[in-house]
């Protein structure tokens, strides 16, 4: 064989591109990886309980869509997605205040694939793009791929603020907000918020990217509508499947006006010409068989009650201390932690870890665009896949470990 | 509702980037619109024919991975996809002469993703790429998003001819080829042109990109194994469910030295996190009840017979003419013809669709990355979809509308 000319050995280097160049195991997931043993209690993740599961509903509706439109279910499909699938989406969001119909309806592979898409469709090397501070750390992950200048909107204890936002977010390409439920803070903004972000988004002419996994894991009221009823002509609003049904199907979708939904499916076209025909016609039967009626109200007692053990944990056994606070989400799957000011959460982790009682949760400095550094006394912690007594106990642990550096 | 700045309207206008930003409907999607007529005997599509989906076995098999690993199954996963869907690729590619592990292999959603993930991994704006002329459409259109510049590698009656690869070669990013049943042209290069094609590589220092959808439907003896047993060290290739099981899960894969497929997770994460776990399993499933020993030989029945009909047809009923040629595929889906310089086979399809036979196919400009119009006088026809006595109507009604052009 003969050797490469670039190293002198026979493995050559690869010529990547600037985005395609490793960046390397970073930070976050050495620590992520530190906590990945079989017997840490992990507030980590962000996956659904599995309890929560439909599987019997989910192998009906795949014996019957190979029975009834099998050859169908296998072939290749269209690029926006099955018809039926976007019009039970597209009824939803109807029923959710925001009049929609299927042709608004673009499905994608998961909305990872979502976040990805809109990178793909807005951002130039060095586009301004607006984001929440803190946000999803996943969003981050696609955007950051296209080389954007990221400027941060200032947020308090109610989540983002859009009385702050200013002549800085002229021009920005998009603002990319979760509103109900936020991954990583579980936080909520309000109507007047949501009516005062479309003022903004409108006099700064920038569009709105609203992601909105978890709005449908509410654990008493419903939250306010989707940022569509307050600015329909500039939201591009991301759903997914992953919350609601099974992450496994990785399906989501994007709802938007018709300009931005033919430039994505154009987009889409060449990413993976479309999204699997199977998982599309499961989905649609397992949905048309009353999934959100019967099925969401489980999911959200589950999540109700193990959010309300680790608020009551937190209560009881975190140190009293005016600079020690949470969040208490009425959704979603996280509570965001505030530690004193100079204390490192990795640091407090890394005891705990140390200790009889192993705990991982996500550094919060892993979801800030810029300066990520300034936030190391921050975490997430999600309740959603820890059976009870282990969610007390892990709080217990990571309250005594915390004490050590007070 | 405040009215749009930009535009004095209600719509507003979206800063599209210049990837993102449309390009309308190209001259080959209005063509392939005039042939969407259900009346039109299509050869157009590289859809395979659904007679051959293994229906029993998919419902069998999807009933099979609730029952067992339900949970498991619609969970989110593991970035490098099911380990034993790994590891029944690995087997399958060392069985047929390429030493293969499960850790050498990434899952992806189709290999369009697989496409358009190398596309990402390896080209930045105005960076070189080597693809074949003609090459595949479908790989153009992702490459093309990241706006590379493209050098055609010359091809004569044999596919493409790696003695003429030359300085102009030396450090492109990589060359893209599809060696066996090539797509659009049918043709497959011999184990010498495979072994120059190792060396080019080497001596000018660029990777092989070795797309190898069609390497199971062979209709007679075994292809020339893949590029890997010839260039281990620079080939990366992608394969995919599409053509062998169904095309509806939507599954691919890459397999590459270690330095390429690490860099294809990390962009695979921020791209969609990971491939449907539930299609995996239930395709590992299937794969591992034997489907490539019971189900190909079906697949490569009604394909072998399809291509005889077609090849038969166009034998009788196409006008003799030394300009007037066509290959003669010995796997695969397509068969590629070259009409008289001067014929445009748009015009010719256009004619056979005002017939009274109409029939649909691809213009061969499709496949060309650079100088399209200089390649009017080709086309491509599929045999796969269409029925025996379709097949010969319609290759007698081009035959037809071909003549009025001579």
């Amino acid at each position: 064989m003969t050797t490469c000319k670039t190293c002198c050995s026979s493995t050559p280097v690869p010529h990547f591109s600037k985005a395609g160049t490793p960046k390397g195991d970073s930070f976050i997931q050495q620590i992520l990886a530190l906590a990945a043993r079989p017997d840490v209690i992990s507030f980590g993740g962000g996956l659904p309980s599995p309890e929560g599961f439909p599987l019997a509903e989910v192998k009906a509706a795949a014996d019957y869509v190979i029975d009834t439109d099998g050859k169908r279910a296998l072939q290749y499909s269209s690029l926006k997605g099955d018809p039926a699938l976007r019009a039970i989406i597209a009824e939803r969001e109807t029923a959710r205040g925001c009049p929609t119909t299927a042709d608004d309806v673009q499905i994608v592979s998961g909305s990872q694939q979502a976040l990805d898409l809109m990178a793909r469709l807005f951002i130039d090397p060095g586009s301004k793009i607006l984001v929440e501070s803190p946000t999803y750390l996943g969003a981050l992950q696609a955007f950051m791929l296209c080389g954007p200048e990221c400027v941060e909107i200032p947020t308090d204890a109610f989540g983002m603020n859009p009385d702050l936002m200013g002549e800085e977010c002229r021009g920005a390409r998009f603002a990319y907000v979760m509103p109900t439920f936020q991954n990583p803070t579980g936080l909520t903004i309000s109507v007047e918020r949501r009516k005062k972000l479309a003022e903004k988004a409108r006099e700064y002419d920038f569009w709105l990217v609203e992601d909105n996994p978890y709005g449908e894991l509410y654990y008493g009221d419903e939250p306010p509508a989707s940022m569509r009823a307050f600015c329909p002509e500039r939201t591009i609003t991301l759903g997914t499947m992953s919350k609601v049904l099974a992450p496994g199907f990785r399906l989501g979708y994007i709802i938007a006006p018709k300009s931005v939904l033919d430039a994505a499916a154009e987009m889409k076209q060449a990413m993976d010409l479309h999204t699997a025909t199977y998982t599309q016609l499961v989905t649609a039967r397992v949905l048309s068989q009353g999934l959100f009626e019967e099925h969401l109200p489980k999911v959200r007692d589950i999540y109700r009650s193990q959010a309300k053990v680790m608020l009551d944990a937190l209560d009881e056994y975190m140190p009293k201390h005016p600079e020690i606070t949470w969040t208490r989400p009425e959704g979603g799957m996280f509570i965001w932690l505030t530690f004193p000011k100079g204390v490192d959460a990795s640091e407090v982790m890394k005891k705990t870890l140390a200790s009889d009682v192993p705990v991982g949760f996500v550094p919060g400095e892993a979801f800030y665009a810029n300066n990520p550094k300034d936030h190391v006394n921050t975490c997430r912690f999600s309740f959603v896949t820890v059976p009870a007594e282990k969610i007390v106990a892990g709080v217990k642990s990571v309250a005594e470990a915390l004490k050590t550096f007070l």
